[in-house]
């Protein structure tokens, strides 16, 4: 009898698996900061294969809370097993001479999350992520989707800070974020462990996102505040502002079930 | 020099305090099965004061996804600080007379929470509570407020379940749920621990819950599961459900900054 | 019928009170660093009914890693029901002419332990605490107990950091710590919630802790580092050290079921 | 310029990677029940590649409190990057006529853990893990390690009980558990997400772990009892023990810095 499971754990059911097989369904509300960090410090994290983009230092800051399931939407019912939140780090470049994003940082609270996440080649590690939520009424814990309304987020990692961030909506915006538009490219990665080859990963490819049936609702933005603070263990911060454009706060979904390698790394 | 600080920690400013003063301001999520319990289970847990209702057996099993905040809205920007979700039954009983509930068990995910749920008379332990959600696009990882529309809820506390409950939503309501409509009764309890007192608690008293500015979404109703959980130390699974009425969705807000002593316990 | 239960939630047959009766039996590993504050943020923490100590600015920090349990010890088989960490500071000062300590700031990861602690006079709010272990194995993971083995602990709150220490083993010590070496005196509070009265606690005393049966381990001691980090709603970072005695690391146990009230608070 | 780092996140140094380099040193206090499940349900769950035992249905269920480091040591320094708790079950079985061990299911509470579980194929989902610990001291809240203490530990996942076991020690045992003693093999499995290759994963390989600088402390023994919960999503139960023979517990350490691929499955 062979064993089924579109991940570890594998049993003769499939049932087990820490992450069902795809299509993954998403949905969550985003608060994307655009900015700018050190030319150089983007140019540090980005892989092989990725050239610097014209507009050096471009970055976006996102945290996302989101509800996903997979095909049956049967995780919905037990929402312990569709929620989660996620902060991470876009930094912009070229690939072969086209405008892409890559993340090199990224914390989420959940397994489901972190297992999925490095298969599509997010450097993934826990963390607790929160941001502002609104609810439809006009009561003081509410701050609504108005001009004015103040958001804020926070994610932290081994109880220390990372990032904070706020948003003060101005008002509806035309369209959302820019620093994080463009396609994402990231860096599929899984290592050796037999002596001698720590170097050597076994998985190291280059991979383009690939998502079908997006929506999204109306984006609002205004100024926003950006900080990454330094931890142990940690790097994000050298991807600090120097400059910030906005903030937007939208909701997105999709659908993911695929994935595209663009090159095989040495 | 004097300490201030509505709870404690209590400073020379107040600042630290794990509760700030009220009013406090709420908004959030109600998941809610209006069932009934053994009618000699619901007896057991009514407090001194309380007599048991002409339709005994009468609860509600209550989830709640909560944002809050203390005057002037701070913690709104610093979510960790705001956001909590609690699951909680209510019994129905008779206060000199007077449809009232009151609340035996509950579970909530945060320390300010805790602490403000005893000042109010809330039972409240730590525990782990998880809703479905809605974001209001039709995509698959959304169910949606929309007839057919399935909801889920859980609540664990120490690593054992402690409840669950789905949704299924037929439509509209005209009303919301009447096993938790009359206002609450609680218990404030605060123990002695001088030797020979343990039990001449210092504080235990009835109270009554008061609250302003309430606010209610559309409410959206329809048939419903409630499983109750034994666990070690916990007895909450003696009001398990022997019949259910149904389940209701909607949004909530208000605020409160006041309680009422009704009756001195022994 | 009435209500049994030390604590809330009370029923029929007082098992599902989050904190079992006294006597509680304590014991654990403790890593403690003997330090001055600035004595102007001492003096500002004292409680009324507290003078500062003579030599003004005396403080301890305090990690323990905890197992407790109520008589008969049901909770030591399930260990998330006897399990938990703290840190704390406490702050040396007079009352009536005797030499005392108080503690104006706690964290500690659990909510019986919390609950416990409210009922003591210690100000606890929920944190995450980490510390270093000994497991008696000469491998490169176990520091050990000798000199030069080295330890270290942290404690977060909200997803900041709150404090962290080290301390180097350098040899057995004659005694432990004597910054925490007085007996402690703290204030018990509840406050009320009913309108006008937000300032007018219900319980407002300073207590003195009661213990028996201690039982102590070797103490070994050395040089340290302290370290206590600013964070949104928190006020310990005032008693950052100016000034650092030695760490220790010891085992201590004891039991408690007894708290002698010193004074009516305004 | 080129990224660094054993595993994501990649950077110019490669401090912020998820998992150090090996070698790991580990040391760890343990909880082990020998056992036997049905052996149609042990078969079930054996990789391609592993026979059935003579003994069909031979398991142990390993709850481990461990502390673990890469070289160096500086995560013992802050504990938060060296605990961790963990729970899993080995089946017994055949490979090349040769008895090994196998694991089919594992939790974990850290996501390094998890990440470093990946690399030497353990299907590591996260999990809540509690052990007894002793101290040393003849106090209530000690059980030791003496005859008639008693030991306990549970497993939760997503806030439903996995495993729960206890122990009663009768005394020193002359050897440590059987049922895992033999040598490990697992599967290292990555999955691919590229459309139509859902079912063809990258990485999948039959590995055996190789370890080092092994050592133990002394072992007791006693009677032991254990329960395995289902729970949705999970499998585990079906391994649930038709027979137990003993538990065993003792402290361990050793290092691991390789792992031998015996075999590329299909």
């Amino acid at each position: 009898m062979s064993l089924k499971g579109y991940t570890v754990p594998r049993t003769s059911t499939g049932k087990a698996s820490l992450v069902p097989p795809p299509p993954w369904h998403y949905v969550g509300d985003f608060l994307v900061v655009d900015y700018w960090a050190e030319p150089e410090a983007v140019r540090a994290v980005l892989p092989e294969g990725l050239e610097p983009h014209p507009d050096p230092g471009r970055c976006a800051a996102v945290f996302a809370d989101w509800q996903s399931c997979s095909e049956g939407g049967e995780e919905l019912l037990d929402p312990i097993r569709s929620h989660y939140r996620e902060f991470f780090i876009v930094v912009n470049a070229l690939f072969e001479g086209e405008e892409v994003t890559t993340c090199p940082f990224i914390w989420v609270d959940q397994d489901f999350a972190l297992a999925r996440g490095w298969i599509q080649g997010f450097p993934k590690k826990l963390g607790s992520i929160w941001m502002t939520r609104t609810f439809g009424l006009d009561v003081p814990a509410d701050p609504g989707l108005r001009p004015g309304g103040r958001h804020g987020a926070t994610c932290s990692a081994r109880g220390r800070a990372i990032a904070e961030t706020t948003l003060t909506i101005e008002g509806e915006a035309a369209e959302g974020p820019r620093h994080n538009a463009p396609p994402i490219v990231n860096v599929r990665h899984f290592p050796r462990l037999a002596a001698g080859r720590h170097d050597d990963p076994q998985v190291h490819e280059l991979v383009r996102a690939v998502s079908r049936d997006r929506a999204i609702s109306k984006v609002y933005a205004g100024p926003a505040t950006l900080t990454l603070h330094p931890a142990p263990g940690e790097e994000h911060d050298s991807l600090a502002p120097v400059k910030i454009d906005r903030g937007y706060r939208f909701t997105f979904g999709y659908t993911v079930d695929d994935l595209e390698t663009v090159k095989e790394l040495a």
